[in-house]
């Protein structure tokens, strides 16, 4: 079973196999293959539902801040903390490693002023003289509630805490207590893109389906290649590491290789909030290059015309690992596969729900 | 004198001839030739001062809230009035046609509200059966304004009035009166550019010279194509309309153009809070077009390699219409031309801050 083709011009070639017919349904609905094989040009945009981006784009900035407590380490803010969280973490802390203020009220002549709470790391700890050994005193508090249950996923990898991507990290800490303290993390999402035609309508995109063993989102549709940001490593290092493990794309192609944009946002899961800002890169490649997977992280590649991709997110979004469809989404909005023109009441403000995260 | 240059390989080809030599000065900054003729591959980036947008894009802004009270047309807020020019609305209304609410403090029990103030159009206007009944009631009162000096720059030109770019307007109102009301504008800005090597480096952009007998920004630097949206037009018929009339671009070559995001803005003026939104569209050309001025809106076109264009602007930031500045900023963003490797500390916030004005 074929998932899509790939073909400069004449016979289309087929690119990936898959096995199961569960897997073969889900890459034909995406791929819609009879609209991949009309004349890029001549066949009309498939029309969106109006109205459909507004209410997804809403799920990635779902949280209620009054919920939270900023995480202060000196006088910077370096995350959010659910207060029953919080009173967690206090409690896991023999020497008050995470000191937890919770709202109070000032009386100050005739005026009454509540102040927010806060959690913050003790001094003791910001006086210590290396990171190593701030994060391993973090890294036992944590331990203590991974322990009793409250802290899932560990992963034994650390992650740097900071307030902005550029800051030397103060503290680092293990990558799967990252929400709970809602830090920011970081990632690189690469938009692969072959143009058959002028024009929106003649753009395709590449998607990779990612590996059954990942185990965030298993199976879901991705960016040719995606990967998070890990410390000691420039944002170019990366990506073009990345661009070889996920899809040996390499040497001069990488040329047309350039950062286009960010994408971030901020919404309260089960483990607390999670804050990423995904640095995105494009690249128009040759309409014979074939991305090939090598660290098996993906499953399959595919080329779907963009506009395609862009209706069946709208049809079954659940197919998409979600923070890669909004991606996509911003990359639709970049090179006009999805305009004004479609989603005239809503279009100015998903756009502008790309950037739900205030950096500032 | 020879402002830019275009040639697809070989000799270039002079475009444009411009006469005063304080305007080939300016010319020659910001084309710098030595480096147009450099192998676009070969040359490295020039570099960007570090903090230059941080500092430059908050003049978009850079206005403070409490100055200004809502302008409200039944349950919706369609702009901002400064509050002394709201007196001033007060005072001109001979039928009470804006009603001006200063802030006010309500007392419940035990608690104090201050209530922000508005200025609300009447309801005898907002029950008028039609539009232009409604908007010459107030034009009434805004032509006494412009009798006694308040109101500066009037064009006979009016704009609708709405909350969103496609509500069907209720009022509309004199062109020069929108910045006082704070209500929206709305403009479309082509970014047209020339590819003459992969990657960021090889990426040209054509600029236009604002005309000399422009009401506003006359001479300074501007996208291609860019213009005012109009009521009863659609933003594509706009837009092929402006291409048409300012570059002579049409045909099979406008297959490429398509719409590629959003900038908005809203910052104080003398005359209130200019509160813009403009579409903006990308288009790709061949190397071998020239744009040609059919309206006399234009001075000159030039050819300018976009990382010179953009050190160019940190350089001499005046010699652009600034919000055609903000605009090619965001293209620059998009095409890997103004990088996180620029501006490690700033560009993320700057990149946020395209979008200042929020559309909820």
């Amino acid at each position: 079973m074929v998932t899509g083709f790939v073909g400069a011009g004449g016979a289309p070639r087929a690119v990936v196999r898959v096995r199961s017919v569960r897997e073969t349904r889900a890459a034909v609905k995406c791929c819609a293959s009879s609209t991949l094989h009309a004349a890029a040009t001549s066949s009309p945009a498939r029309a969106l539902p109006r109205g459909f981006f507004r209410r997804w784009i809403a799920q990635f900035a779902d949280y209620d801040p009054a919920q939270y407590l900023p995480f202060m380490i000196g006088n910077d803010a370096l995350g959010s903390i659910e207060k029953e969280f919080a009173l967690e973490l206090q409690a896991a802390s023999p020497d008050d490693e995470f000191v937890v203020e919770l709202e109070r009220c000032e009386i100050d002549g005739e005026f009454f002023l509540t102040v927010p709470g806060s959690v913050r790391l003790h001094p003791r700890l910001i006086e210590l003289p290396s990171v190593q050994e701030r994060s391993d005193r973090v890294e036992r508090v944590l331990r203590v509630l991974q322990q009793q249950g409250a802290i899932q996923g560990w992963r034994n990898e650390r992650q740097p805490v900071v307030a902005h991507f550029a800051d030397k990290p103060f503290l680092e800490v293990e990558r799967a207590a990252v929400p709970y303290l809602g830090c920011q993390s970081f990632g690189t999402h690469i938009n692969g893109y072959v143009r058959r035609a002028a024009g929106p309508q003649g753009l395709y995109v590449w998607l990779s389906r990612r590996s059954r063993n990942k185990p965030t989102y298993a199976g879901r549709l991705d960016q040719m290649v995606a990967g998070g940001q890990p410390v000691g490593l420039s944002l170019s290092d990366n990506v073009l590491k990345e661009c070889e493990e996920e899809a040996t794309l390499r040497g001069a192609l990488l040329d047309n290789l350039h950062m286009s944009g960010v994408v971030s946002y901020r919404y309260s899961t089960r483990k607390g909030l999670s804050t990423k800002t995904l640095f995105t890169y494009d690249i128009e490649l040759p309409g014979d290059f074939e991305p090939v997977n090598s660290d098996g992280e993906v499953e399959a590649f595919m080329l779907v015309r963009a506009r395609d991709a862009l209706v069946q997110l709208t049809q079954e979004p659940d197919l998409w690992k979600p923070n890669s469809a909004l991606v996509f989404l911003a990359w639709c909005v970049r090179h006009g596969v999805y305009t004004m023109e479609d989603d005239p009441d809503d279009w100015l403000s998903v756009t502008a729900a790309l950037h739900p995260y205030s950096h500032s």
